[in-house]
């Protein structure tokens, strides 16, 4: 049983949980969070305690989830607990990404700790797949698409406008971009030739819906330089077809070997984001606990990270029936 | 530079020649074979050795590349080899792979050597993805298909038919069975269900097609057990149309965490499948030199390698535009 924690309580941070609950490779310590845990509830009784307390528990978890919402909590909050837990976290701001793995390797390495930093989809599988990509064939072209799925950060957005109720922005990959990509034709694609962006909107009753549109079409980095189409919608319809929060996207790679044309593909098409996540985090949370006893220390990406530290099984039992 | 040798001159010895004689990385020592190296020719002008010799080249040689044909000839040439040189080898008899790897492993530590081994795609790109996929999303199934693509065991099997001048036998993914297996409906589906046999025949003059047919089709172990498909063509059709030898397939993972439903899936589109088998192979070998000089000794498979072997570049840069 790994001794296992989790710092933050939201859509991750609830998914994790659940995973934890029902496994039995887990012993759920507790959650931490900056809100009052006298207020906090959980469907599985998990004991909350608060975030300024967590360095009271060291030495009695092994694994810490680091499960918080925005980029700058999350860098922060992976230092200071970098140096007294192994942490797993889903950082993913590629362009602070240098920085941090840095840090982490330096604080993580200092303490003797170990943490994995980037770990679920994108920072994640789509990376390997993108590094091994590249890595098996060395003359081509690589292309990522998202989606389609929900864009929480383009949906807040939308539901700033005066007069929308609700809102919610989908990114969906364009046939024609995947089409190009898949015949070797992706190399000059930009991310808006690749993606559209569709919104489903509910408007107050007096609002002004042909101006709604406006505002959301030309909203500078957001929307402007995108294909977006805006759906008005009845709050019903909302609540009965928005409430989800489906994922997915592509990894492909067009290239040549001795002049011969190859092609690489990889999809995930996820009706959670936050449950598939977690369900990747979690897999390395176990790794974590794995690695860790088997001496590894500092900090690690996927990419750093071999398969086989994914499964419990022999190591010669598991090549055996997997390779 | 890796100096870098080849023992076996078929179709993915060949290829590795070629990459390695268009790369920077690889210093081509030579190529070892069976047949008499002085009939030998290369389009390279690569030196030929015998095989029997290849004790001789110890010390002068980073990595062999194991490309001969049989499984056999492998298993004895790789644990012959892994007692003098770092190997990397395509072995693909799954049946066999416990005792190889065990054996490998054994020789190339006693040795102080390193031996990659079933690096491809089946075993190889496959694996690693079956492994991650049930890594990541423990509760589902996951289903393998091969192709579109020539068999070679089933197009020799053909042209041993008395009648037959020329034969070729692609293996074809049903697409139903793709959706069954997309849809989460693949737990039953048998090779047979998944895999379609589709043979091109050129006949002897005199020959009676309904027969050759008849005998295709109801031959045990081959094709008995699934739809098989005879196309009677003429010589020009074949040369024309049947002198490549693409493949791909397909791995699927579809699978639930939290009651929310996930899939995952992987393929390959390949004109040529010992190009691309060869493009791993060679990426392989050059990470094999990286990971030796770092004081990896032993038997190792593509689930044991982390993905950033597989680059030169520094790994902090890599991993930041990478990640």
């Amino acid at each position: 049983m790994i001794n296992f924690a989790i710092v933050g309580y939201g859509n991750l941070g609830r998914a994790c949980e659940k995973i934890a609950h029902d496994s039995k490779d887990f012993n759920l310590v507790g959650i931490f969070t900056r809100r009052d845990p006298a207020i906090m509830n959980s469907p599985f009784g998990t004991a909350f305690y608060n975030q300024s307390d967590i360095e009271k528990f060291k030495g009695k978890i092994d694994v810490l989830a680091l499960c918080t919402g925005s980029a700058n909590d999350l860098t922060d909050l992976g230092k200071r607990c970098a140096a007294n837990f192994n942490t797993v976290d889903s950082f993913d701001t590629h362009a602070k990404m240098r920085d941090y793995v840095t840090e982490m390797q330096q604080i993580a390495s200092a303490n003797g700790n170990l943490s994995f930093i980037g770990i679920g989809w994108d920072p994640g599988l789509f990376s390997l797949m993108r590094a091994m990509f590249q890595g098996v064939l060395k003359e081509g072209n690589t292309q990522t698409f998202w989606g389609k799925g929900v864009s929480q950060g383009h949906s807040e957005a939308i539901r700033k406008i005066k007069g929308v109720v609700k809102g919610i922005q989908y990114t969906v990959p364009k046939q024609e971009a995947l089409d190009k990509a898949r015949s070797g034709q992706g190399a000059n694609l930009t991310t808006r030739d690749k993606h559209l962006r569709e919104c489903f909107v509910v408007a107050a009753d007096d609002a002004d819906k042909a101006d709604i549109e406006r505002q959301i079409v030309t909203m500078p980095n957001y929307f402007d330089e995108y294909d977006t189409i805006v759906h008005f919608i009845t709050a019903e319809e909302f609540d009965r077809d928005h409430r989800s929060m489906p994922h997915g996207g592509f990894v492909l790679r067009s290239g040549e070997v001795n002049g011969q044309h190859h092609n690489l593909e990889f999809s995930l098409k996820l009706d959670s984001n936050p449950d598939f996540t977690a369900s990747v985090l979690m897999a390395y949370a176990k790794a974590n606990a794995k690695l860790y006893a088997a001496g590894e220390r500092g900090a690690k990406t996927i990419l750093d990270i071999p398969a086989i530290a994914l499964t419990d099984e022999d190591r010669i039992d598991y090549i055996a029936h997997t390779l």
